[in-house]
């Protein structure tokens, strides 16, 4: 991502005669750091390829132009309320980018960083996909329905199916955390609230999972269109 | 899951005060350890609840008992084309049992052990679906089929749609490791290979998510019969 300024670039030895040719053509300085000191920085646990970069924050975007994007696109917005696992937050911000979501909402307390494992999670989605940080989920839900969006929750106890709640056109999906579910002020702002129709003996999807489906039926929705 | 024999059973004071009752009930004598004792054991990383139980391995079952079973049955049988990862086999679990999968196949090498991170992703699944350990994938598949199961592979390269792919009759699907796919000796087993159709800027979904998507495509297409 050629806007991300990197502010610190750590290579081993092996990854700077890898990344020579790359890190020179950028123009980017680096310190050559034993492997020991990438452990110790990242956890004994992290599997790296010898290579940290301390970037600024991933910029995130103005939730009305999110919006008015939303509005031209015939793909969704998803929203998280509250989703607080980074593993999980990643993985749905990866699937968004796979399947183009217009751009995700979530809220900016009780969400995870946009770095470290979400930022792996993800896969590279975090430079891709447009994020808008809000304040209040249930006052960015109402500006969503103003300007124009259809709003779909997903939750356990929905009255519909999610195959019968998208049809194609411009879509926010809510998303809950694994156990909570959607907060009643977020139930209460959605145009319709659905469920995934299971018939296994164990009820919750992981919500990574859920989110795919989701996106997988707005995707069957376009294509039934065209 | 009362068919599971706990070896040794391992309690913090908290939790020993809160299990008490059930574990008395069942009969099974415990230990009561530190907290520290257990993150020794687990790793410092590892969120626990105060209990650790040693177990025998869960029971797996034989294929040709699996294959009956799904030739009766309108929910697939998945196969994992050495996925290697923990956290995903136990997170296609997972799905697989929410959705009431007629169970699931893997071969006994090139696959993570039926324990610790894969049963903590699986959620439980580990104890509800039938699961049968191979030698040889080429081969099963080959039994698969012939015992009268329809093969779909899930593979970025299929030329059609999983959605077309689909339809309710017994069927087994495969999924394999991120990255690598399905290994050409499977490609050739499968009746149809099929893709996901996306459209977003990354390509690859996670094989958790992809099986998702197959897994609701299966209940889609049971829903559309009935």
């Amino acid at each position: 991502n050629p806007n991300r300024q990197v502010l610190e670039l750590l290579l081993t030895q092996n990854a700077a005669r890898r990344l020579e040719a790359a890190v020179s053509d950028a123009g980017i300085a680096y310190d050559t750091v034993l492997p020991k000191a990438l452990d110790r920085r990242l956890g004994a646990d992290t599997v790296h390829q010898g290579a940290v970069a301390v970037c600024r924050a991933t910029a995130t975007v103005d939730l009305a132009d999110l919006i008015e994007a939303a509005c031209g696109s015939s793909h969704p917005v998803i929203v998280l309320d509250q989703v607080t696992d980074p593993h999980n937050v990643g993985a749905v911000l990866r699937s968004a980018a796979v399947f183009g979501a217009a751009g995700l909402v979530m809220t900016r307390r009780h969400s995870p960083p946009l770095a470290g494992t979400l930022a792996k999670s993800a896969s590279g989605a975090l430079e891709l996909l447009p994020i808008a940080l809000v304040q209040n989920l249930a006052k960015a839900l109402a500006d969503i329905a103003a300007g124009g969006l259809h709003i779909v929750g997903l939750d356990g106890a929905g009255d519909t199916f999610l195959e019968d709640a998208i049809a194609d056109r411009p879509t926010a999906i809510v998303l809950g955390a694994e156990g909570k579910g959607l907060r009643q002020s977020t139930l209460e702002a959605c145009h319709s609230v659905c469920r995934i129709a299971t018939d296994g003996p164990i009820t919750s999807l992981n919500v990574s999972n859920a989110g795919a489906i989701a996106l997988y039926s707005c995707a069957l929705s376009r294509r039934r269109t065209t």
